[in-house]
């Protein structure tokens, strides 16, 4: 489920810099994978330990090292000290409550963004933080839990399809991105079916439960726009940057990640003026019902208490009530009593109530 | 119908330039039509295969290529080629879901926005993506479906009336912009009317389905303003923009094409407040006809139920009730009661509730 | 009435600088009227053909001409012709649903803006488009209809009375515009007093005509809105341009009609704040009325209810009911009755609704 | 009250600069009065006719002329001539509808603004229009009606209390606009005591009356809004200016009072936001209220009107009703209603409406 | 308790600079601390008078002199005056109602902000100003009250923990600011969790006490809104600024804060956004369950008023009823209304009200 904020209150009073692994743990256990490639040469493997990949730091190659899993401090601190972390990106890698924010430190750059995994079987969303640094000739990657949407990625590599094998370590890093904003399309094509659905009931039958259903729409849009809207500057920012680890070339597919966040931006804003157009909806149809039923009760009421009230009239045992003796009474009282009636349909019928 | 969403999952996963064609296949088959023309001469004519128009290019004469139907990816590949436009551009084109921009690539500028259609029986509103690229002496234009608003600019070309002939590929790509943002202002009309006659509806007799209405139009206005608004910088951009392409005359028309391009977008405001205030009146008219109702069923509860109780009395079966026994006790209750009925009625006068 | 749209579909697919008039035919006829002064001299004269004005062109007094009618699309064009005006002006001065801007051609600036009438009988607000041409020795002035509120400027120039025969143009034109924004002032005042008596009816009694009457007003504040707010660039654009036409101490008066512009902007939101707070009052001023009407049906069924009953209970024909044989027993179930309702009032009474 | 606009229309049609007072005669009569100090010396005194102040104009003590009430328009001519205050200005001290704007005429800086008098016996909030005139010596003040705030002020230069002899005229009227400014907070204090008051009813018992009061607060709050905003870019403007009559040691006093006025804005947007938070409420309580009621109605009717249904049954005169003639129907039938009743209120307890 | 405004009416008409402690009395007795050190000492002891820290102001150790309690006014004007303090400042500090803000003076920097504190036993937050004033070597620090945030910080000087005794006063600086802020994030959760809770009881079953909360709720927002948001603005100055006592690996940290900040101001956007549609949902909830209600009256009105009706029919005493005559007419007439209940409760079924 989206959780409004994450539980900071452990690391309250700690020195800046103090290394702690804020938010649940995701992962089972930590998976630390390599993969190393130039246009000719490709290798790919899980390592054991964090110490196997800084033989690959002054190698030409492009290498990417992906992280899943962020509770064992030591060896994000390992890998820090070996690729010269600053401790503050460290810092904000296990905090995992970021803002999707971009940073240059000069040595390389570093770019926390969140991904959505809408794999979820009951139709819920889960996000995860993605950190990412890039070097002259590095990408690390870091996530909270096993599972991405980088498979895509991976088999590219693998199979040098596209240019990625003949491009350096910033179009690893854009092509990460992409499969990320990407991925974002699926989420918000699933939350638009479900808004189409959502629309047609509320207009023809709204039940309470519907309007459950809204809030939670309402609730995910709130986090979703949360996540996506720092993105814009994020990516913006690396396009118009000053950094010599982006290539111009790769800023031109930078541009077309740009114009989708911007559209995913642009559909989430769409979304949120449908779903709180809804709720409008919703409150004027449950008016619109409770003013039919109020029709119903007083058609009944207005039909009935008249009636009522005549029969109650004969009912009185007064001693001397000239009608009780005529022998037509009783069915001239009856067809009394059905002409009001018609009289109160035909009155209603009027008043467009019928 | 509009759909807040495009399916673009079948693309996920695939590298960035891959050409898959985004949106439902709107035109039967595919359409290429070309025009040719300077002062002097003028030829059109519908292409078999695409290779014909690749003669067209190093002419100095003013050539545009109007493709219907983007289902070919192959087509737009060979096109690609020929003129030499860049993958993601074509990428762009075959998404149909983009936000207007406009991109200056140097060679050419790419133009993308929506081309409204209003002809549709139901009154409902079609849209569809119209992509244009500009070079030094062609216009290539890409649109989703077959028919268009372009006929005018066709005729006016054949015919050769007003200065289009005179002028170069800028002023074709004005004119075909000026012939998309003019046929906004019919869309805007009809949505006018509508609008009015809903207004009168609203005030005097709404109704659960008048709510319905003011969700569609809602929903129409979100749509509307998402393919229109980014236009304006669009059409700005072209106009301030430092393209060789764009002659000084010719922005002065587009100043003209930006102004009109505002005074949609101001209209579309106006009828945004107006619908919104619209469902607000609603709701308030809702209310105030449940008022109404209720007053009538407590005008009659709080006349009928004291003559009922009344009644009840005298139909008691007690041994010793001395007014059963009076001569007149019958006449005298009745007159009691209808003396009950005035006051009540006098009561609700002078609240005001008749 | 305010229609959101004019019919611009008949000129839907003509070239640009086409000239059709759109809009309603609001001036019966065309009406052409000169003024030609400097400190000295002074002219004023109705024309018959639009081409006995051309001899004032090369005079070095200032020329106002002032045509009221738009449908005369020829003499428009002799006009521009004789002035130089281009197409594009010409067209937007037909087109008589301009948002309000400036644009500097060089030769002249062209204004154009709207001037409300508030003298209309049934209270409401009529507007009409003005363009004014202002070059160096000369003012043409368009207007939709005959009458404006230029009478006191006419007089001034007339009788000579404060600077205006001694400055150029540009004051002339100042002037011109000064009348128009004086006038919002008189529009806005009169509905003020529209909006302070609704204030204090929707607040006592509040009937379905008040709701009727605050969307109407809500409806004529988005007019009015949308023609003042770009006046606010407009005029500042004026105050701050480099033209030539615009001397310095005409400059320093372009500033206090920039400061009545943002008056009139600050009215009208404030205005706006109030209409919409009022809607607010509105509804819940109805859900009290709701609220004290079901009070009264609730009040009644109460006190009835359980009284008629008790009377039913003894109107049973039960063979064995004591209480009926009593003496007393009629009197004693009145006593109760009584005492029934004597409790149930005041338990209403404990709750404050009476 | 506080009225959204001044009648203008008196002024409709007369030349720019053209001085007549515009808005209600607050002050009986006109009171001119001067203080004309330095560090050794001080002479205060009331004047009978403008041209006495005329003296001191050329002496380099600063010179505080204060003018209280704006009726007499001579007055102000006269004084004009003799400062050089440019007619636009007479006319804007004149016209007491103004938006608080700072204005450099070179010679001297004309500031307007408006002062608040909260003293009102009712309650209620007063506002009158203040202008000032710095000059290089002298300060020129407006007032429309007599009493102001500036009594500390006084009492300072008299008593020669803190810095304010020892500063020129531009310290002065910084001291002026403190006082004014420091002013609204003593108003918003007594608001923000009135807004607790009524968030405290409105959440425990709302009454009609309460609607009343919100709606008086929120307008009260539009119009304080109004006459603050621009406040902030008045005082920035004249801490930031390049007039050679402001001082550096006095700009540091200004970002004092800069500082102040983004506070009182503060305030206000704070208290907007709790009061339009206090209509939901108010609405919700009304819902609420509206809620119980209808409770209460429906458990009296859905326990009575089955019951008397029952007595209804045993009314009925078919000869042959067996349960009649048993010995205990009569208490049978008595219990079976008593058990009715029982289980109905069960029911509503089950479904804790009681 | 979260008061709109505090008292400044005690200062009205004061000259500026004047210094008088505006707010409540929080702290019992004045608190004055002194810690004292560099890389290798470390002096912490509480001061009986102000004099006794001013021999620290000329040595090269980072001073940091925490005041607890702001009513004893001279001590204040004592420190003033022995570090060069403005006058201004030490107003600001005094008055506790200011605005978050950061001042540079040349000399020194002057930031102030608000402390929260969450630890109240009824679950409400506290606020309390913090001015921090930053010199080339000392902190000087003013709290309202006793009872702060910074325990840690001074255990991490205590204990030479982390770089804080290495670097400058700007480094303690920050790391109060970080304290402070960091502080926050505890608010923001303990809220998130508060909302959370809420969030499940207005879905499933709303109480007319949930409205308090959710108002109780807003309240506090808006509070920690205006509290937080120029909070940005500072920090944000902080970190751009030209201040030569802001050294530039002090201001990466500052960069996280910064971060922080965001981050704060989002989340509270975030649960504004939340308890905003929660008030939407209540008040829908309301109107759902006045809806089922009204459901309840209405089936068991229109169920038993006809068959109370046709049983006053047979309980009139005509004398001609040949039905009343009949063997089985009793049970007829039972059967009849059984048929009558049967059909009505399948119409409402049928109308999906059951």
């Amino acid at each position: 489920m989206l959780r409004p904020m994450k539980k900071r209150s452990k690391k309250d009073g700690l020195p800046p810099g103090t290394l702690v692994h804020i938010g649940e743990r995701k992962a089972e256990e930590l998976k630390i994978t390599i993969i190393d490639y130039d246009e000719a040469h490709f290798q790919e493997r899980p390592l054991g330990t964090i110490e196997e990949c800084f033989v690959f730091k002054d190698q030409p190659t492009v290498t990417w090292i992906n992280i899943e899993g962020l509770h064992e401090v030591q060896v994000l601190e390992r890998l820090g000290e070996c690729y010269g972390i600053h401790p503050l990106v460290l810092e904000d890698i296990l905090n995992t409550d970021q803002r999707p924010k971009m940073e240059d430190y000069g040595e390389y750059l570093y770019i926390v963004l969140r991904m959505l995994d809408g794999s979820q079987k009951n139709g819920g969303i889960n996000t995860e933080q993605v950190s990412l640094i890039l070097g002259s000739n590095f990408v690390l990657s870091f996530q909270e839990a096993g599972g991405d949407v980088f498979d895509s990625v991976r088999e590219r590599i693998r199979s040098n399809k596209g240019r990625i094998r003949k491009m350096g370590a910033d179009y690893l890093a854009y092509t990460l991105l992409d499969a990320i904003v990407d991925n974002y399309f699926i989420i918000l094509e699933r939350m638009g079916e479900k808004i189409e659905v959502l629309e047609e009931k509320v207009v023809t039958h709204p039940t309470p439960e519907t309007l459950g259903v809204i809030h939670h729409l309402k609730r995910e849009m709130i986090f979703l726009r949360k996540a996506v809207w720092p993105l814009r500057e994020v990516i913006g920012g690396l396009e118009r940057g000053e950094s010599p680890f982006m290539s111009q070339p790769t800023k031109v597919y930078l541009r077309d990640v740009y114009d989708h966040t911007i559209q995913v931006i642009d559909s989430i804003e769409t979304f949120r003026d449908m779903v709180s157009g809804m709720l409008d909806i919703y409150l004027s149809s449950v008016s619109n019902r409770l003013n039919s039923v109020m029709k119903v009760l007083t058609i009944i009421a207005t039909i009935f208490m008249p009636l009522t009230f005549i029969a109650g009239i004969y009912g009185m045992n007064f001693k001397y009530m000239p009608e009780l003796e005529w022998r037509w009474g009783y069915f001239a009282i009856l067809l009394f009593m059905f002409g009001v009636g018609i009289f109160m349909l035909s009155y209603f019928k009027k008043r467009k109530w019928l």
